[in-house]
Order: structure tokens, then C-alpha cells, then sequence
């Protein structure tokens, strides 16, 4: 699947994928109003008008990208009409020949991540049948856990030919108050000792560590290291299926984080209404000019809200997201034209 | 809810809850077949499989536990038609007067957190109406983004009186991989000046850092700190909105922690299946014997599979996860009572 968001890369131009994260509060009214009447003020009602959006957004900029990320959360608020809206944005975007980037930020303990890996981009056994539950093409994946809430992704990788961004360094303005954390030389033994240890220890002392080569570095930089490891037990052909988000809101991170996971695509928050720049983000990409892919969510799906775009007016949101897209993909490659110069 | 949890512990005098985790090969073939056979071998079938069991163990044991923590993963798996016997098995358990722990480990930023939230423990306005999503009421969250992932988790408990448990340390045996790693005495400065940092900068060099009065600790107790901080901000009346998850795999980490979040209540997964022993969570407990529940989900309900249970038979496979509740209940007591004797 990295092949075909790469191939979906060279053929649109555009190194750009459109959030499709919708808030009721982006929908125009005439869009809500017919919903409401069909289904009521009801959880369904709020999905109908939802499926009616995000359609109508699908439909007016497929053809300009290589693919999408719905954000699960927004459906799931939704309750079970939210999530069958979800899976339909899925099989919708599918039928456009989308790639699908499922934001669900997962991750838990091994068999656990395996009903997650399962559950987003396997298959899963039902007596002598193979079903797929939700079926993007992609998951973002939480690695609090450690290697044992990732192997199930995976392995589900391998087999599917699928792939996962693992989140190394979010977006978010507090990200850095545990990713940015120094870490010592020092790094834990094998976890055996430490089920083992003696209950009655009062603290975790010197003792239970011991020095290694690792010199001090930031979480994320120990995060990302551990991506590279992941990556290279998964690779496509120039890139490998396991991916990293970093956000645009951090570019000298990114800088860091592009050399130290070389074979992994970066995915890319923070664009635009999160305050990232384009400008910024030219250390995200390899000097292949590949290598990342930017996501902008509210400022392509309620891009008629804003000032640049309000002229095109409510009833046509679509037409002002194509356009939000196109000026995006125009933005986001002068920076990879002047990344590629810079290689000259 | 957390004083609910707590009357429910006092009047079952048991702190513990079952984790209905099911798998599809825990079920005895007598209920996959007749689900099969209405249903087929599709996620439907699967899922009323699911439901049959869970409902049949609810029915067993919900009068001798307060809590029960359904793991969407395993229901997610099943697509909409596991989501659909998740959300049946949370209103069943609530008609039944148990406290449904809804084992999600979200999070993400603000917005999305937010979505979470609403999600499983809020309300969701459309048009005029306040409608449940999921209706949890605590839900496991993680923190690796940081405060602002976990702030509107905090503005729902709030509001609604639910509850969070906030990943600290996990019991999966990587879990020490990112979470034992130690930290520097220094943390990262405000992250505006980050934000605005030249994107030139070749690295993140100790320039961007400032010393502190922190000492040198585990990633795991700057987490454990944060929620202790959390929890002061969202009170119930002895004990916090804001509990936090710690593995009964690691007793040393767990007596530590007890002492950082002195009002919060500790979810403990790992008893049983995963290794951990009754007689190493003394520590997890407080002095009035309360402040910590301990989970078990395989252990109890798939009991009738351990030889221990094995009498009962496929067919009584309720009648053996009651009374691996008895003897569950027992042996945790045994190690409060421990507990409350060395206070004396």
C-alpha cells in the first residue's frame, strides 16, 4: 500500500492528504436541515448530514490527490450511526481509488493491538470466512506501549501489505511535555529482571539500570529510533510500510526525525489552521522529493468559511474545498521544488 | 461515578473488575453455532455469539462485582456489528447497576480528544437534543500527547461525574521500552519558543532546555505526577475523577506510583493470565483499603478452559467464571486484609 500512496504521489503531483475529520458545525444548513427531516435530530440525522458532506467533498477533490484520513473520533461521537458513516467514507473513498489513512490512533497490549490491527486493516475469522471489519489502508498507532502494542501491527502489515504511522512527535502545543523529555545514557535492563524484582523494593534505584551507548536525546528522538528499527522489518520498496507522524508544527524535530527514520514517510499535521507553513516544511521530505505527505483537515473540508474563500458561499463548500486543495498542492510543492534545488 | 465506584466496592466488598474481553475462540461451540445459524459466518453472527456469552457471564456474576470493563478492541474487530453488541453490553451492564469501564485508551489533541470524550462518557449535542454516543462511565486514556489530549477528557468528568484511568504502566512486558526510561533533571522550556524557532536550526540542543527542581526519575512517575496534578483539578469527594493504569506485573512500580497519586483510584490489569500475583498488590492499596481495583478478564471469563474450572463443563461456563469470582475476590481481600493489618 506505501507503493500505491507513492504511486497516487507521482501521478496527482501532490503530496497532500485531505482530513476528512467534519463537525456538524461545517455542515451548511441545507445539508442538516434534510437530514433532520429524514431522520430526525437523532444520532442518525447527524450522520446522514455528515455522509452527505463528506460525499460531496470526496467527490469534488479525488482527482487531485492520492489520498484521505478520516479521523475516527469525529464519527465515533456520532455513536454506532457516526461509525457506519465512518465505514462508509471508507468503501466511498475506496471506490474513488483513495487511499485511506484511518486516524485511530491505536495501541494497547499485544493481543489487544491485534484486534485493533485487526479491526483497521486485517481481516478477521469468522468459522471458515474471512471478513474485514473497518478496512483503511493505513492506521496511525500510539507507541506508549512499546514494541509489544506495534508487533501486531506489524505483522498484520506484512500480510496485508498495509501500513501504519506511528506517532513520534503530535502537533499539539503540550506534545513536547513528555515526547520533548531528556532522556539519561542510561536505558531500563530486560523487563524480566524487573518482574522479578522483590516487591518489597522501595524504589527503583541505579541498580536496576545500566549504561548503554545512547547518548542524551529527547523521547521522540528514542521514539523514532525505535520507527527505523520497525521500519526496516517491513519494507516496501523504497520505503518502508511502517511510517511516523510529525508535526508541522515542529520543523526542526522534523529535520531530525527525516535522518533519523530515512526510510519511513513522514505524515504531517499541523498544516495550515494548526499554524504550520509551508515554508517549514521542506526537512519533512528525502532529497527524492518524496518521503512525506501533509494533511490539512478543517482548512480543505470548511475551507468556505474562511476570508480567501467565503465568496463561493455555503451551498458550495465542495467547489471551495477543490479550491482550498489546489492552492495546498501549489503551496506544498514550491517547497519541494526548492528542497530538490537545494540538492543541485 | 467514582463515589458509585467506591459504594459498589464497600457493599461487594470486592475490588475487582471482570474484563469482558471475548474472543471468539473462548465461546463454547454450542452459542457460535446457533449464532451461525441465524446469522451466518459473518460479523453479525459474530457478534451475536459475542453478545449471547457476555450476557450469560453478566447474568453469573454482576452481583458479586461492582465494575465490569468491556476492551473495545475485541468488539471493534467485528466492525459495526461488534460495536453494536459493545454498546448492548455497556446498557446491559448499566441496567444490572454495574460501573462499565470502557477499556478505549484514547487520545489524541484537543479537538479530537474532545470528540473522545463526548464519545464514551459525554453527550452530543444535535440540533436541540443531548444524545449518548457510547455512555461509559470511565474511560482509559493515554497520555503521550500531553496535558492538552487529556484536558477535554477532564472538562467531561466535570460535567458529566465519569471517570478517567490514565495509562502510567502498563503491564505488557515492553511496557518499560519508553515508560522506565529515565529522564534528565532538565525539561523542555514553554513550547512557544519552540513554535517559533528558526526552521533552520540543525538540532535541538541543550540550548532550548532549562534546569529545573525535578531529580532524575522514570518517564512512568513524570506521568504519574501529571495525573496526580490532574486529579487534584477534578475531585470527587476522598478520591479523584482521574485514576490511573498500572500493571500488577511491576509491584515495585506500583508502590511508588501509590505514593505520587495518593487520590487516585489505580486500575490493575495483569492479575492472573498476564502473571501478576495477588500477594505483590498490597502496595496498590491505601491505608482505608480502597484506592486501587484490580482486573481480570481471561482468568474469569473464559475459566471453564483453566483445569482449575474445568468440571463445570463447556456447557456451565458461566457457573465456572461465578466461581472464579468468588475465588478471585478472595484472594485480593486476603492481601487488603494484609494490607490493613500492618497498618495496626
Amino acid at each position: 500500500m506505501i507503493q500505491k500512496l507513492i504511486a497516487g504521489i507521482k501521478k496527482t503531483n501532490a503530496p497532500v492528504v485531505v482530513g476528512l475529520d467534519p463537525m456538524l458545525s461545517y455542515i451548511p444548513e441545507s445539508i442538516t436541515k434534510a437530514a433532520f427531516a429524514e431522520y430526525g435530530e437523532t444520532l442518525e440525522g447527524a450522520a446522514e448530514a455528515i455522509w452527505q458532506y463528506n460525499k460531496k467533498i470526496i467527490d469534488a477533490v479525488y482527482d487531485l490527490i492520492p489520498a484521505v484520513k478520516p479521523q475516527i473520533a469525529m464519527y465515533e461521537q456520532f455513536g454506532i450511526p457516526g461509525l457506519v458513516v465512518f465505514k462508509k467514507t471508507v468503501d466511498y473513498c475506496h471506490a474513488k481509488d483513495l487511499v485511506v489513512i484511518g486516524d485511530v490512533k491505536r495501541g494497547d497490549i499485544g493481543s489487544t493491538s491485534a484486534a485493533y490491527a485487526t479491526a483497521h486493516l486485517g481481516h478477521v475469522q469468522v468459522g471458515s470466512q474471512m471478513l474485514t471489519p473497518f478496512g483503511e489502508d493505513f492506521a496511525t498507532v500510539n507507541p506508549y506501549l512499546g514494541t509489544d502494542g506495534i508487533k501486531p501491527f506489524l505483522e498484520v502489515c506484512r500480510e496485508e501489505k498495509k501500513g501504519i504511522f506511528v506517532l513520534v512527535k503530535t502537533s499539539n502545543p503540550s506534545s513536547g511535555e513528555f515526547q520533548d523529555r531528556l532522556l539519561t545514557q542510561e536505558e531500563p535492563l530486560n523487563q524480566d529482571s524487573l518482574l522479578t524484582a522483590p516487591s518489597g523494593a522501595e524504589a527503583v534505584g541505579d541498580s536496576n539500570f545500566s549504561r548503554t551507548k545512547d547518548s542524551c536525546k529527547p523521547l521522540y528522538e528514542v521514539v523514532g529510533e525505535k520507527v527505523a528499527e520497525w521500519a526496516d522489518s517491513c519494507m516496501g520498496d523504497d520505503y518502508s510500510y511502517v511510517g511516523a507522524v510529525v508535526g508541522a508544527t515542529y520543523p526542526e524535530m522534523g529535520r531530525i526525525l527525516r535522518r533519523i527514520m530515512p526510510k519511513s514517510f513522514i505524515l504531517v499535521p499541523g498544516y495550515g489552521a494548526q499554524g504550520g507553513k509551508a515554508k517549514d516544511l521542506a526537512p519533512y521530505f528525502n532529497e527524492d522529493g518524496l518521503g512525506a505527505i501533509v494533511n490539512s483537515s478543517r482548512g480543505i473540508i470548511a475551507a468556505y468559511k474562511q476570508e480567501k474563500y467565503a465568496s463561493f458561499g455555503a451551498d458550495h463548500f465542495a467547489e471551495a474545498s477543490r479550491a482550498a486543495v489546489v492552492d495546498m498542492i501549489e503551496d506544498i510543492n514550491s517547497v519541494i521544488r526548492e528542497r530538490l534545488n537545494l540538492r543541485l
